[in-house]
């Protein structure tokens, strides 16, 4: 049985599922959408992103192949617990969560009868909710599969084959090494973007003429701060160790800088920030080269 | 004489220089650029940006009636030493560097028979030199004027004039305050950027794979990381007590997220991020109703 054949349930229609339905539907069977919210399942029918939506889990689950779980991290976690009895034999349960230890411990302890594979995709946008949703937002991004010992190569080969579909390049990853990795490149970023607007904001309230001094720079550095709430601090805390270590290494550095910045030593400033800088063009370069 | 009578020199035809000479060509008399590099010249010369185009510092200022100097901000201040013999009586001297107060400074030991004003436009662009050079570049920025005390009226109304020429909204500060909300709003995030290109850096070194993992979140975040060296240390180091402040404040706020999470507060960490996102989505708004 190949994609083209299976149906596929699509629990949670915010960007990410909203997406993922739009992205392949028409190269599976039929996609279910599922959510609470009335108004997010009459877009996806209306936009036609779903054949099928429902704010039931049981029913839409009842005839799925393949459950998609996409909604913040410890929405997914509980939702683990009702796909164990809900979802049908031999289905796969696959998500889209940005931490991956507490997902895959979950998934687990799902039955045998189950197969179970943890997925991050490392796409997103500054705007949320369906109304976002694109069928283009997977296409070309890293689409992380994180295996448990149990998942069989068939369950690899069909959580790959959703990928393939989706225009995203698959890295298989074990979730402790992804999650060491995303609190580095993803929840550290987001935790300096929001520590820049408290400071902004600081100085806001002295003098709102700094908002007019605000340019792309800003705009740029302090984007992630306008991230979804509940979707960030469920990925704090669940990858709360990596992300006080990336927190550690980068108090570091910050402290490096000010002290050369404070002394007037301006070889060792000019070499740290030279370094950053080398990194982050050859880094653009080779992104652009891959992109283009 | 308006400032379609005048002669404008453009000393330093990098990003700034040359977008400043496009944007004004043809709503003055003649646009002189002077630059060291003899390709930067030509192609200025080659693009149309300036009509007149010299290595020499003496020839370019001779006749010109407005001097911009278009470089960072330390050959800036050795620059107003020359201009000082070199510009003709009653020109008005103006910069675009990202800090003021040392320019200002500068500016204040000019010659009584010369104008000048110290000027920031708050624009920029992630790639920089002639070659990125854009007319378009000022049009909707804020372009900060520092007025010295001893600047007069007809002189603040000309540099007004050539701001409006640029299609950009004039914003006038003293030194001081440009250079206190400049740290915050503007030097800051350059540090952040650099200290997370360090901190992926150092995970790099140990597991290249993360670089798999960086998506538009760290490209965004870490931009600034990318800003001309030469340009950025200048400015750091002329406004350095600011800068120490904006990153004192920017560690304190790191440290009570850091803290926050590390026992798990979850309702402090919360409203902190929740406040962070209200600051940051308002901004936005304001920004896009603005542009639009």
């Amino acid at each position: 049985m190949t994609l083209a054949d299976r149906k596929v349930a699509v629990v949670g229609l915010g960007l990410m599922g909203g997406s993922f339905a739009a992205a392949i539907r028409g190269r599976c069977r039929a996609v279910v959408g599922v959510d609470r919210d009335a108004e997010a399942l009459e877009t996806a029918l209306m936009a036609g992103l779903v054949s099928q939506a429902t704010h039931s889990l049981a029913e839409g689950l009842a005839e799925a192949d393949i459950v998609l779980l996409a909604t913040p991290v410890r929405t997914t976690l509980q939702l683990i617990d009702s796909v164990r009895v809900l979802a049908k034999p031999g289905a796969l349960v696959m998500d889209v969560g940005s931490t991956k230890r507490e997902i895959v411990e979950a998934m687990e302890r799902l039955p045998e009868h189950l197969w179970a594979i943890g997925g991050h995709p490392m796409c997103g946008k500054e705007r949320s909710g369906i109304g976002a949703a694109d069928p283009n937002l997977y296409r070309g991004c890293t689409f992380v599969l994180t295996p448990l010992s149990r998942t069989p190569p068939p369950a690899l080969a069909l959580a790959l084959s959703l990928v393939s579909a989706l225009g995203a390049r698959p890295l298989i990853l074990d979730a402790e090494r992804h999650d060491r990795l995303a609190a580095a490149i993803s929840h550290l970023p987001y935790l300096l973007a929001c520590a820049l607007v408290r400071c902004a904001d600081d100085v806001a309230r002295e003098d709102p003429t700094v908002w007019k001094l605000a340019s792309s720079g800003f705009r740029d550095t302090s984007r992630l701060a306008a991230s979804d709430i509940t979707m960030m601090l469920d990925i704090l805390m669940t990858n709360r160790d990596a992300v006080l270590k990336a927190l550690d290494v980068a108090e570091q550095h910050l402290k490096h800088l000010r002290g050369w910045l404070e002394v007037g030593d301006e070889a060792a400033l000019r070499a740290a920030l030279q370094e950053a800088r080398w990194v982050r063009v050859a880094w653009h370069t080779e992104n652009e080269r891959k992109d283009g």
